[in-house]
């Protein structure tokens, strides 16, 4: 069995646990989000903000089956040489490497103590991606202010990112992605070349709740899981919808770990709604929904066979795969079973768009993959 | 062109003012959902249950673009004989028929009150059903009691309905589709070989606000119209996830309206779940989520392209296509049209499947459609 080779639009990096103190002054650094793992090894106490959350460990994406915490199961997500170790095993070549500090910032409403820990996490991570030209790590952005946003999307730009993080929902009250406020932010992604990389289950929930508990009861699990997937597709939705890639044509946006195949069916669904109901629709647009979908959004997915045929039968070619390393949803230790099981009835201009190419175009600087060997 | 027959998963009706005036005793009758339009055509007055709600008419639902109110622009849906010269003419044969008083009944309080309700327009609409075989009308069923729930559907299945029709998510707090609760409802449903139509858009959301607004601002309307369809994907993530298809495997499930693309993502992202998160999932299902998916749950779509793909090249032959008739998001003036275009280029065998044969599966009792003259 030959080895593909696949870049993964959706992987992570683990924080080191000192980076705030070593980064920032201590006034501020003992303010950003710090993690304290109880001994039953099933809860963790939070502290940010002078605010004290104790919950469970967020368990899906933590803990293993053995019992083992993402960095004892993947010592390579915060050590960016082990890491090449491990993404070479796998045939995985070039990575969107996303944060795993980002969604706590939703419970700093400071907007300065937000700028501070951002810029102290990009100035870590840019040494992170400095190791290797196969990590594109995404820059994070403090969102509670337009002005910071911008000022921090292109310092970032100018230290080297490619990306930035998004949630899918912003931080505040009525602050969605179709609203106007955002239209700077926009226009400095664009102006930069920044691909926006909305992560999903980054709804700005408190730290007090556990971030992904849409429901209880029984299927819990499951309903919780595929819940996740809809912030993307709203945050997609609502930029196509109030004009942000009419106005910005060469903004590009991934999302990541929502799967892809919801792509095709959201094009489809809003060129309906805008058919349909075109007399309610504000703004006007020029062209039809789907074709802002279809160029200027991208998506990763993991494990599903339905994302391949998103491309090969529905014509969407921006579907990427993402390993999810380290997380439990992904791939590690099973990638190239996974990869054969998705592509090997694939002819090899889809799978190398899929594995290889799309990222590709997000992400031209990155050198190209080696060939797949089948 | 030849003619495209089709039968229809999703087709409504609307009832007449005096429903419950003629069938009910005056003192509840007065309680019952009652609107009254203003001069002004934008608004109207809700009486319900003792309650009185001003609000703008739903418009993108209620009016189309030369201001014709639904019963204006296509008499026939509310005269069943004129509904078969409709039907003829667009090329639609079988359809499901879903109420258009539904979804006020999450606004009633009083379960006697839901009940004598359901029961009224179950008898007016057996009638309806009663003008020709071609009509499935869905029985309104009692939410708020378990015992009413499941009285009304041996009730209605004994008078000849072959369908229910369910709001995606039920009334009341804390009584999700993946609660215990609704056990014998879906045993009565299995038994009667009843056929659960959840519609989307169904919610139930108090008549105080407008039902399917769930944003405001640029985008909305497009917004809102996606994110009816997230409501139909959750029940039926809820019924899966909860093993409900496990303990019932011959009960059908069909989401009508909420497209169907979405159906091999929800089941390769169950999947997903299931596996990379076995040690959470409670209750354990003996088979994966998608197979359920795949045999239990059927969906349907209007204008979706990529709907037809998701049979043809993902698998799921549950697929119907629907009319939405007399609805401003359906083909009504333009059925053939849209057939044509979605079918044109596709095989037979497929094309018959998506437009006659998943209803035939669903509702055989149904003369079967006349042959396609392509």
């Amino acid at each position: 069995m030959g080895k593909i080779w696949a870049n993964s639009g959706d992987s992570h990096l683990v924080e080191p646990e000192n980076l705030f103190a070593e980064r920032l002054p201590a006034d501020l650094a003992e303010r950003m989000p710090r993690s304290v793992r109880d001994d039953d090894g099933r809860h963790e106490t939070l502290y940010i903000d002078g605010k004290v959350y104790r919950r469970r460990m967020p368990g899906g994406h933590l803990v293993d089956e053995a019992g083992k915490t993402v960095d004892q199961r993947a010592p390579g997500a915060n050590d960016p040489n082990l890491r090449l170790q491990d993404l070479d095993g796998e045939g995985i070549w070039g990575e969107v490497v996303y944060p795993s500090l980002g969604i706590w910032t939703a419970s700093v409403e400071d907007p300065l103590l937000v700028r501070a820990g951002c810029a102290a996490v990009n100035d870590w991570a840019i040494e992170y991606q400095a190791v290797s030209p196969r990590y594109v790590c995404t820059a994070m952005i403090p969102l509670l202010d337009i002005a910071d946003a911008v000022h921090e999307i292109e310092r970032t730009a100018g230290m080297g990112f490619k990306a930035a993080f998004f949630p899918v929902a912003p931080p505040g009250e009525n602050r969605d992605w179709n609203r106007d406020e955002w239209e700077p932010v926009w226009s400095a992604l664009e102006e930069t070349a920044t691909v926006v990389g909305f992560h999903i289950g980054t709804e700005p929930l408190e730290a007090s709740g556990t971030t992904g508990l849409y429901f209880r009861g029984p299927g819990g699990a499951l309903m919780n899981y595929m819940e996740t997937t809809y912030g993307g597709q709203r945050a997609v939705t609502k930029m196509i919808a109030s004009g942000v890639f009419d106005r910005h044509p060469a903004l590009k946006v991934l999302v990541s770990e929502g799967g892809a195949t919801w792509g095709p069916f959201v094009a489809d669904r809003l060129d309906e709604a805008y058919r349909q109901h075109a007399n309610a629709v504000r703004p006007p647009l020029p062209r039809l929904p789907s074709e802002y979908l279809y160029e200027n959004v991208y998506a990763s997915f993991q494990h599903d066979r339905s994302a391949v045929a998103a491309m090969t039968a529905m014509g969407w070619r921006n579907v990427l795969w993402g390993s999810d390393y380290p997380h439990l949803e992904g791939t590690f230790g099973h990638t190239q079973n996974t990869l054969h099981e998705l592509f090997d009835d694939v002819d090899a201009a889809s799978r190398d768009r899929i594995t290889q190419g799309a990222f590709a175009e997000l992400f031209p600087h990155v050198p190209p993959a080696p060939a797949s060997e089948v």
